[in-house]
């Protein structure tokens, strides 16, 4: 069956990434339409406005069919000018701030871009936890666990390094990861500096298939990323958590920031 | 005045990332309201449905009045159980879904857990970006530099790391970054290793009252984080770029988000 062909617009008057993030979230549900998208952010003037009508009018009229164009516009007059648009709109703001004013019963600012207002705790709590993250990457050091608010543990290539850069951006938490090393596997116990923090400790683990994916990647054809290598240490490192009393998700299917909600939820971390 | 006071649950068959985004930016809308939010991620079962429709009631009762619940649910059996809850509900998926259907001529999935879909290309890109630009943070290497998509400049404190690794992060991009320093600003001119890849330079300012003050928390009272520093490094590096015709933005008042959409929209680059 051939797939339907679609161009889809995320229009913003901040970044558009939460427009998109949400769009996609949509769109992933229609398998057999092919979507190309495109993305108007910081539309904030009436030029900006009139730029984009026509930019969607010039693609509705290449593709012979009206592109799908998801809207977060708070200026009321800014956003019926991109309503004119030949295009099928699905406009975020309109349809919930109203009835939300309703239920609140108080009227709204309609300001535009203060979703991603910049606030001074809010930075300063990012730059904190990624500066911090950054010197505990990798079993770096062992200074300040006592200030982590999640230590990762996970055998090499699992992902211990993104996820740990996801919760610091996106949440200014305080994370070090540490690798398991042949020898935690050997002595089938973690360093007792780690286990000093036994309450923080979290861990990663991964199918060896994929693992093995990964690493052959990374560096082919070697001993590190071969099946049994991957095999023998998911496994032990898989025994040496359980043992030890210390939770762990498997990354496999998931994506960073599935790992990285799932963490916050089963460590029941505040942010 | 006093303020309001109303929780606001923000629940999803995924991470709840997007939904709490998207909510977000509509309760910044509302600046007499003082918003208690609750997370409810990875509701996929008739039990954890169950479970958050208790959750909801009982703050429901202790608040005396009906929390706000946004959703992202895909599957209807579910999201109709949540809303059974004594809450106002503000429920994304079948809001546009159904349109969105009609519009596009074909029925959707109605599968959970797509939005973040682990999608093996992406994943590499991500980590390949990820590693890239810890390689090649704050002047580290000049290795490569024909594979960045970006190169960052500024002064010290301006914002680089964050915003690389976030461009690495969401966007999968490869970001190098370089400090200005007193050298450069005192000779006027970047070093030709940089010069070379001009077209990939893009620059960071910020106001030299910021500045002082993001250096004041790091390292308090001294030459560095002084306003006359600032002030000369600022102004010294600002007419370097301007010198040398590369683009620049000021990150003061903008969040690391806005910083990088900006500079992806300015230089174009596809992601």
């Amino acid at each position: 069956m051939e797939k339907i062909k679609r161009t889809v617009f995320f229009v913003s008057d901040g970044t558009a990434l939460t427009v998109a993030a949400l769009g996609n979230s949509l769109l992933s549900q229609f398998e057999n339409v092919e979507f190309t998208e495109k993305r108007i952010p910081f539309l904030n003037n009436e030029r900006s406005a009139y730029d984009a009508v026509e930019k969607i009018n010039q693609q509705a009229q290449k593709d012979g069919v009206r592109p799908l164009v998801f809207t977060t516009i708070i200026d009321q007059h800014l956003a019926e000018i991109v309503h004119t648009a030949n295009a099928y709109c699905l406009p975020y703001f309109e349809t919930f701030l109203a009835p939300l004013e309703k239920e609140l019963g108080v009227s709204s600012l309609h300001l535009a871009g203060r979703s991603h207002g910049m606030d001074n705790d809010t930075y300063k709590r990012r730059i904190d936890g990624i500066n911090y993250t950054l010197a505990h990457d990798d079993g770096i050091s062992y200074k300040d666990l006592d200030k982590a608010d999640v230590i990762l543990i996970a055998v090499s290539r699992c992902g211990k390094t993104p996820t740990s850069l996801y919760l610091a951006m996106q949440f200014g938490l305080k994370v070090a990861n540490f690798p398991l090393v042949e020898q935690d596997l050997q002595q089938e116990r973690l360093s007792s500096k780690l286990l000093e923090h036994r309450a923080k400790l979290f861990g990663l683990t991964i199918s060896p298939e994929r693992l093995s994916h990964i690493r052959e990647e990374r560096r082919a054809g070697g001993v590190y990323s071969h099946i049994d290598t991957c095999r023998r240490e998911i496994f032990a490192a898989e025994d040496l958590m359980d043992k030890s009393g210390i939770a762990y998700i498997n990354s496999s299917k998931k994506s960073i920031e599935e790992i990285a909600a799932k963490i916050i939820q089963i460590k029941k971390i505040k942010i």
